[in-house]
């Protein structure tokens, strides 16, 4: 009897569930992992399912039809690659629809700039809003301004340009003011907001992303500059005052769905143990969402699939979320985003998700790899560093503890997460804007990561790691020379 | 009476003694901190003084004659700059010479290799020290290793490239090696022991840096390949086996002594509260060590300079402190490195101080300010980012537990730290090699660094922020779209 019978038959008889689970430290396991990882650096997988997918649907606002064709294609793809129990989970949804707009400065030294709607925000008055611009270059300061000082006015603001950083920490302070400016402004009787771009680019092009709803309405108009044409306002509002400026936007919410595409590899011994493998479908309207976030989509099918072809399937089932409707803000928390409807939708069976990761950050390369804060300094920690650590891909001493937008809702509900982060230094400069697009996607980069997630997916599905059980080391860091 | 009278009659009757100390989110004290980041920004003192010290002195390797008289020039620069009680702390110490020193293949495919010596360790036997070499890719498989692999042999661990990251989060697993791994050698019965240098160059030039002691005893001849010749070795083990080497060395250890040079801007109303700003006056010796430290000793008595120009006196005191003999490891932990010396001497004096940061990390732009744990989310931190941000430095959240070398010590005695992160993509490109000279430094980014330090340390001395009180909030970070 041959070796592979002898395992079939085992298979057959249900013997291999009392097989005992490997550890990730084993050096079987490890070895294994570095097979995968490898393999995977050289799959086609992650470029052609991004080449499809921005190809044949070009922009995916969460929502529209070309979202939902998209979803219904890549349902196809899972199934095509050997996933099972391939499902597609819509919901309702709040859809937003850009329509046509334009900013200008009028009156003296007149001249158009150019701008983009933020997400959400609501239409301007037929005929468009026109006022004078009242200049903030914090966000505290509007937050503490008279509203003698902001009613009727355009409330304008201008931190400079977001710092670009190798963690994508420069984009935080700068998104607040999208998400919350508007809502701070229409309460102190603003008529419109406009921001600067929220990226690190000089290109004439502005960059879009969600505004928020203020209990369940809508704020008011709401826009971004390009980062020349914020410039240009700061520079005029030094020169002189007042600057006056006329806005104008059709934009429109309407009723739609959204789905999330779900797509399984089943584990060998212990298929009801799951690892998450997020990334969002939906994109912004102005490009054609290639690094946000088909990259991660492809990223996350392609080290799945990697794994599927080694030969060998491993203990516990992978599980491929494509997300639907991660960009946009919704009128309540209840409704309308991917992630938040699957955590709610599983129920109990949250208690064997094992971990959950996502891709979410571009096709740049990873450089780290944070852990639930239980395996600082673990044997799993030392496991994947010898997978990862010839790759680029450092151990880092920061601890996931918020996943993403998408897998971050069954954070709460008890499942950890991991990150592989990747390098965010020119992230910001394509991000929400027309620039998204395939081009600037390098393949290489695409493909590391891929090997990085396949290496370190390897490691957590075919052995017995429990993120759960695992408790934070003390040994204190100590500075090097 | 002018109000310039009045203030100093206020001061020559002890009254402003009693005023109440203002805190760091007051308006008038983050304004005040804006205009002296602004002159800071436009000092030539940074650039005056690095410089003058590496152009005077050159090398200043811990405990050398050029250390010693750097140290005493530096004390009469401070005094020339209006500090007081300007002292120099001497101490004893183990010195290093690296005398002459040379690494080659031989036998088949003979050639000579690029290599340095790594600080403290031992000279080989005259006539060198020849054998096979075995290579490991990993510390963990060094550590593995039986010893009849090793007995006798060259140890040479090659664990790839050093990774750049903005952070320099790659350094920490490669100078690992470095320190550790010609003990656990030495332990096996090798040789001698042979590394890639720990640098992200590829310019064909070695990196030092110190190796340890093991029970106060040096261990076995320790070298860093410059990172072509360290391909080189890897490729020729690939190639066939066995590949032999030759070392020498003359290096030897001495007894001396090194000094740290302490000057003081004493505070206007509380002057027994000190703010320590550190940096090291020793350098390796292949190099001028301009970025490593004199740029650090240039960025913070620039800083305090600015303070001390800007018209008014802050309320507490700022240290300016160059530590003697950063870089050196010593055979007890308690003797011959500036730090631990400064931090034992000072005894209950350290509950005064305040706070300490050190700026050891090169020329380049600042980026983050991490503060203590309990400042995070706080009015401190969201004044400091409001006179930060608007030069490239957000608030981290990374909370800084280490401080640096130097200023390490004071932390298990209680005293809190900050710190500014410097971009470190470079860093370790010029790190430890003959590379590190004047013209690596760029003042505009030189100047960077002066104004972040000035503008933060403006609020933390003329304010009553009190890093020990501060408690750390609790609410939790959210993931951003």
């Amino acid at each position: 009897m041959s070796i592979r019978l002898l395992t079939a038959s085992a298979v057959a008889l249900g013997l291999v569930a009392f097989t005992p689970a490997a550890h990730a430290q084993d050096a079987a396991t490890v070895q294994q992992a570095i097979v995968v990882r490898d393999a995977a650096m050289r799959s086609n997988i992650a470029m052609d399912y991004v080449t499809q997918l921005t190809t044949r649907f070009g922009a995916r606002p969460a929502g529209s039809r070309s979202e939902q064709q998209a979803a219904a294609w890549a349902a196809d793809y899972l199934r095509a690659n050997g996933f099972q129990n391939v499902r597609i989970e819509e919901f309702p949804l709040v859809g937003w629809e850009r329509g046509e707009s334009s900013a200008a400065i009028v009156g003296d030294n007149a001249q158009a700039l150019v701008a983009a709607a933020l997400g959400h925000s609501p239409a301007t008055p037929r005929g468009g809003v026109e006022a004078e611009i009242v200049r903030f270059s914090t966000f505290e300061d509007l937050q503490a301004a008279p509203e003698a000082a902001v009613r009727g006015k355009i409330v304008y603001v201008d931190l400079g340009q977001m710092h670009p950083m190798q963690d994508g920490s420069g984009y935080g302070p700068q998104t607040r003011v999208r998400g919350a400016g508007p809502g701070v402004a229409a309460a102190k009787g603003a008529a419109a907001f406009v921001m600067r771009s929220v990226g690190s680019d000089e290109d004439r092009m502005p960059h879009t992303g969600t505004t928020r709803y203020v209990d369940g309405k809508p704020t008011i108009p709401a826009f971004a500059l390009a980062a020349p044409d914020a410039d240009q306002v700061s520079r005029l509002v030094a020169l002189r005052q007042p600057v006056r400026m006329r806005l104008t936007s059709t934009a429109r919410t309407y009723r739609t769905t959204s789905q999330n595409v779900i797509g399984d590899l089943p584990g060998a011994t212990r298929p009801d143990e799951i690892i998450v493998l997020g990334s969002h479908m939906d994109s912004w309207d102005l490009g054609t969402g290639a690094i946000d976030d088909g990259a991660g989509g492809a990223i996350t099918v392609a080290a799945a699939k990697a794994i599927a072809d080694s030969g060998r399937r491993p203990a516990r089932t992978l599980r491929v979320i494509f997300y639907g409707s991660e960009e946009v803000a919704q009128p309540t928390a209840q409704t309308g985003n991917g992630g938040g409807v699957y955590a709610r939708g599983q129920g109990a069976t949250l208690d064997k998700h094992i971990i959950a990761g996502e891709s979410d950050f571009g096709a740049d390369r990873v450089y780290a790899l944070r852990l639930p804060a239980g395996a600082q300094g673990s044997d799993f920690q030392k496991a994947a560093t010898r997978v990862l650590y010839p790759i680029g891909v450092l151990a880092s001493d920061r601890v996931e503890t918020e996943g993403g937008v998408d897998v971050g809702p069954m954070g709460p509900l008890g499942v950890p997460f991991f990150g592989l982060a990747q390098d965010g230094t020119r992230y910001f400069d394509l991000h929400h804007t027309a620039n998204d697009t395939l081009d600037k996607i390098d393949p290489a980069q695409l493909n590391q990561n891929v090997a990085a997630w396949a290496g370190l997916l390897w490691l957590i599905a075919d052995s017995d790691v429990d993120f759960r059980a695992m408790k934070p080391a003390t040994t204190p860091a100590t500075p090097t020379r």
